[in-house]
């Protein structure tokens, strides 16, 4: 192929043509500060508002349960701050997974220092978590449960509807990270019954920068973020209109083409998968069935610690371990180690994410790639 | 005049054409993750790394001093979160003044609940702090003093390098909000000495939701937003790199312009000033001399409480009471009432702020309309 082959949109993805088009006028003509008085700061404060309708009708929200931030991880730690300071009477006990992105990890293992209490819980061999497993782990003094709404490692669906009951059952607030999930499957607050969910625009053709956190009413979260009172005192700052912009017209555009590419990337996903463990040792990571439409992933036998990524990146294929949000990539993803795969065996790991615009011409190049690479670095490595 | 004349630059400017043209490769093409080990997401990681150096050596500092941000009040927010942090052995007193941006303010309100005790200092009558001021409130326990390069709404210019040099005296840090001087006066972290700079992109022609603040070596932040490790495990989230890249090439060319600019809109802002005051009742606020050389700004006799600015509106003027910053603008802005103006006085001020697009023209148009709208509005609120 003379063309790079991307296949690493759970990583980032390219903006859409329509979100780019949609940011345009507001960099350059209607550039004002929303916040101002005079009309022109209006018209960007009009489309501030018109761009929040979006995103929440697109989760199935009320556009007063929209805060829009910079991004997953400002999202993550804002929502975990806040729940953990509105609930410092009831307790410092909060539950978790093993395969929660770092932005949900790194910010409890910063709780731990203020005297929180974390229980993680260990995935099974799918990558999933029971609602069993969460039953087992709630206590008297758990103020949140945290829990992914899809992997980004292995693209495992976690069933939160059934998570999210079993903690409302016993009073505890419920947040999920739909980061990987929005866009990709159906996505409605009101059907999982979450409390709070947090979202990346640039996960779904959308520009970096630039999310949103959702908060069911009446919980009202505490800002994180102080100064001028922006987003109704919540989350201060002058408002990114462009990328807002942006991103609601880009998930606009997932939302309304989900089903319709669904249908088209679960065959080109698992004709990858089909082809990928047609070569000897091969393994699929997470779940075969309950997993992201474009998601997959596989570790090698024979392959510890060799770095796969780099010779595809050779052959114009741009894919990953599994995770670019750590350190460059270079270490292991914490997700397959949490799984019980060796340090090694994950470095060799491999996730290839597909997008709108992946074709199913890109996915015969690689399974004509692949096992020739795969062979050659098993031959290397003796 | 058919075009609209916006002098509101000090809430927010337009994108120059210069940073937009920068920043639309990365939106679609160079998209790829800067964290990724692959060449295409590389090349995003370069850009970055140059953007770095651009505001670097714009601020006169180390690229490894430079670290990027949603914008100056996550930036603020986080060196007050950072310092408090780290010198909590030493004590819970920090000194500011009453005349900073929100985003200080109110993270400093914040920490009150935690414990803090907050000193802050009152403008003279021209809006400025004395080295004096600060060497009487300075304290064993004092942790920081925090204290804006040029103030948003009067445009009054502090005297870093002076109060700078009395905290370092005392062994206190010192951390000045240069959103509002960047691009608009000489900035070098060197000569003033400071230990922490905050700026933000879309006050000099670089987009919003972009930001950047300054530590100089060897204080290293403490993470305010956790998660990926990014910025050298200092700020998490995948990097905003189009932004970033914008930012760094209206700073670039804000420095490159400043003096060719301060020669062109000093007399600009001279005339308009010159002009206001004679209209009866008109009064200059800030120093006549040390203030920024785009901004003009002003109280009226009898026009207390009137909305000026909605009537320039109407004559097609975009110019603001103060600031944007604070819940729609409504308020008055809490720097005039500071200075002694009542509230009533503060509301009917006006603040006219210029930048690299306003011309002669339009300052003779503001001229011309407004003496008979002041006029106008005393009459009706008769």
């Amino acid at each position: 192929m003379d063309k790079l082959i991307y296949v690493d949109n759970s990583a980032t993805t390219p903006v859409s043509a329509r979100a780019l088009e949609a940011m345009l006028p507001y960099f350059t003509e209607c550039f004002g500060n929303p916040s101002s008085v005079y009309s022109y700061g209006r018209e960007a404060k009009k489309a501030l508002e018109a761009s929040r309708q979006t995103v929440a009708q697109a989760i199935g929200a009320f556009n007063n349960e929209v805060f829009f931030t910079s991004g997953g991880t400002e999202g993550d730690n804002w929502i975990i701050h806040s729940v953990c300071e509105q609930n410092i009477k009831k307790g410092k006990h909060i539950i978790s997974t093993q395969i929660e992105h770092s932005a949900v990890l790194h910010t409890l293992d910063k709780l731990k220092t203020q005297g929180y209490e974390i229980t993680l819980l260990a995935p099974d061999t799918a990558g999933l978590i029971s609602a069993e497993q969460l039953t087992a782990a709630l206590r008297e003094d758990t103020v949140l449960v945290s829990i992914m709404a899809a992997n980004n490692v292995m693209g495992t669906l976690l069933p939160i509807q059934a998570l999210c009951h079993v903690a409302h059952e016993r009073n505890v607030l419920f947040h999920t990270d739909a980061v990987q999930a929005l866009a990709h499957i159906p996505i409605n607050v009101r059907d999982l019954g979450v409390d709070f969910l947090t979202l990346s625009g640039h996960k779904f053709h959308g520009p970096k920068g630039v999310g949103a956190l959702f908060a069911r009413i009446p919980l009202v979260p505490v800002p994180f973020i102080h100064g001028g009172g922006q987003e109704k005192g919540r989350r201060s700052g002058t408002e990114n209109v462009a990328a807002i912009v942006g991103m609601a017209a880009a998930l606009e555009e997932g939302v309304r083409l989900l089903d319709e590419q669904r249908e088209r990337l679960i065959p080109l996903r698992d004709k990858l998968i089909a082809g990928v463990l047609q070569i000897p040792g091969a393994h699929l990571t997470g779940d075969p069935v309950q997993r992201l439409p474009g998601l997959a992933s596989f570790v090698f036998d024979g392959l510890e610690g060799q770095n796969l990524i780099m010779h595809l990146d050779e052959a114009g294929i741009c894919a990953s371990a599994g995770s670019a949000c750590s350190a460059g990539g270079k270490d292991a993803p914490h997700v397959l180690i949490a799984m019980g795969y060796t340090e090694k065996l994950a470095r060799g790991a491999l996730r290839l994410s597909l997008s709108l615009y992946n074709t199913e011409q890109e996915i015969d190049y690689i399974l004509d790639r692949l096992p020739g690479l795969v062979g050659s670095l098993r031959t290397k490595g003796r």
